[in-house]
């Protein structure tokens, strides 16, 4: 029988678990609560027993599997296999991850940060072909991403690579950042930053509007309410996505221009508005971007959705193939 | 006696040489004239024979060397070592460059694009310190670049990968550029850029500079002149001086931001403009640039001149070791 790959996606509310092929198959999947109490110091233990019930509830022991990988939140050190810190964990402390992983399994275990390991799972078996160029941008609740160059994920001197939502769109007059910087895609293009955009802009429209009325009525506004007021035709709502969409294109082209990849591939809840958001994303990528780099980098979407996380960490595995 | 490396530098106007110890220290170098006559038909021919008629000199057989590497200008094909293009040698078709040297040397060949190899040589042994991530943009007649990370050069899907010189900096009301778009990093920071820059500031300048004088009056003003002046304390070069620099500084942040590299590596002609230069870029890079990212990435300038090229071309050859 071939060998099998686990992986592990950490995150606040839940631990996904997913046995996979050597091929990148889901074979089993299953998520336990993250106990984030008493300082995050059930997480471990937990994720060690539910891995040792699900394995014996399986029939498989350590020799039945080439490796763990995780994806977790927060400041990663990966040659220690350690988490440094992680705020929505509870983790202040620098905890032990792999070390006691691979004491109780006896199986090799490789960690990454979260963004990193889905951009690894989208260019895998998602959108991004397994090519060797692939870059991620994840609109979320925050704008992530994850960078594979040349074959390579890009962490850079400190692991700092792939902060893409930190690339500046709007120098000097942008949105404050919770960086510190001013003008961060992220104060635009995260769900919380397209309902900001929106503010702004509603306060100088003076069209009829449906959005514009519940900006104003004081509703509780949010990106998708704004997607979907789009979609219906609402004028000063496509004002806003086009703006959203502008600062996309830009940073996908300058994020072209660097690296050439074969895609930028989109994903997080913000992209769940489709392919009325990515086209408009590569109208503007094609107008910024240099001719050689739009006409062979494409703006897709993700495809994996919340499987990303476990088959990208599974995928950090393979790494013990070589061994 | 230890085996050796070959590096050619190829450019419009001559062809430079070097052989160097596999630590990259350069033990001789030599250069000719590119004869671009004839649609470039002499070139190849006239390389082989000075390599032949220098290893005759130096007492030197193929046996005594790992490879050769080169750095072209134009498009140029790794794969099979041609150069499918290139305006400023007059190679209009496609070129055969590695097989004919391989052939008539007996010495395996690789080459590259001469902003990657500069890059190479650069992080090899000049300002990049050998380390993995290492970004070069080269200020010249244009703006060149090369990126090495996670330790590999990046040519992306289509080669280009690097074309630094098109971030776009300032959208929709910049320059228009070479490449169709407009606003990109070179239309404002290369030689004809920095020129380009002082007269439209120039427009508006109502105090007394020397710099806004010789421009009203249609002198032929240099960016060197232009950074000289300023260095004597001409108000409104400073400001050109200061512009220029904050382009630069938003491109260095935002290529941080992505890559987090050990060090930005400013080269080319304008870079001659030196310390003065370089603390403006990174006061810049500083205030638009991640926390982590500003505190972990340097800006530093370029430090091995025109031997960048031979070094670097003499670099791809080691991948030759490894066979």
């Amino acid at each position: 029988m071939s060998k099998k790959l686990l992986g592990i996606d950490l995150g606040g509310t839940t631990v996904k678990f997913g046995i996979l092929s050597l091929e990148g198959e889901v074979q089993e999947k299953w998520a336990i609560e993250t106990n984030i109490l008493e300082e995050g110091r059930h997480i471990v233990p937990d994720i060690v027993a539910s891995l040792k019930h699900r394995l014996e509830l399986y029939g498989l022991t350590a020799a039945d599997f080439v490796g763990i990988g995780m994806g977790s939140p927060g400041a990663v050190d990966r040659l220690n296999k350690t988490v440094t810190g992680a705020f929505n964990l509870n983790w202040a402390q620098t905890q032990q991850v792999g070390s006691v992983i691979e004491r109780e399994l006896g199986i090799p275990f490789a960690i990454d940060n979260d963004a990193n390991v889905a951009a690894l799972g989208e260019r895998w078996v998602g959108a991004g072909d397994n090519q060797p160029d692939v870059v991620f941008m994840t609109l979320g609740t925050g704008v992530g991403g994850g960078i594979i160059a040349a074959g390579h994920l890009i962490h850079g001197v400190a692991g700092a690579g792939g902060e893409i939502g930190h690339m500046i769109v709007e120098p000097d007059s942008g949105f404050d950042c919770t960086c510190g910087n001013k003008g961060c895609l992220e104060t635009v293009a995260s769900a919380t930053g397209v309902v900001r955009l929106a503010r702004l802009l509603a306060e100088s429209y003076e069209g009829d509007s449906a959005l514009k009325l519940a900006i104003d009525n004081g509703d509780d506004v949010t990106s998708k309410a704004i997607f979907d007021v789009a979609q219906t035709g609402d004028y000063f709502a496509n004002q806003v996505v086009n703006q959203v969409a502008k600062y996309l294109g830009l940073a996908a082209a300058n994020l072209g221009n660097i690296l050439n990849p074969d895609a930028i591939v989109i994903g997080g809840g913000v992209s769940a508005a489709g392919e009325f958001l990515r086209q408009k994303v590569e109208d503007y990528f094609v107008a910024y971007a240099f001719p050689q780099v739009k006409q062979t980098t494409k703006i897709k979407l993700a495809e994996l959705g919340n499987d990303a996380g476990i088959i990208g960490a599974a995928s950090l595995a393979r790494q013990f193939l070589e061994d």
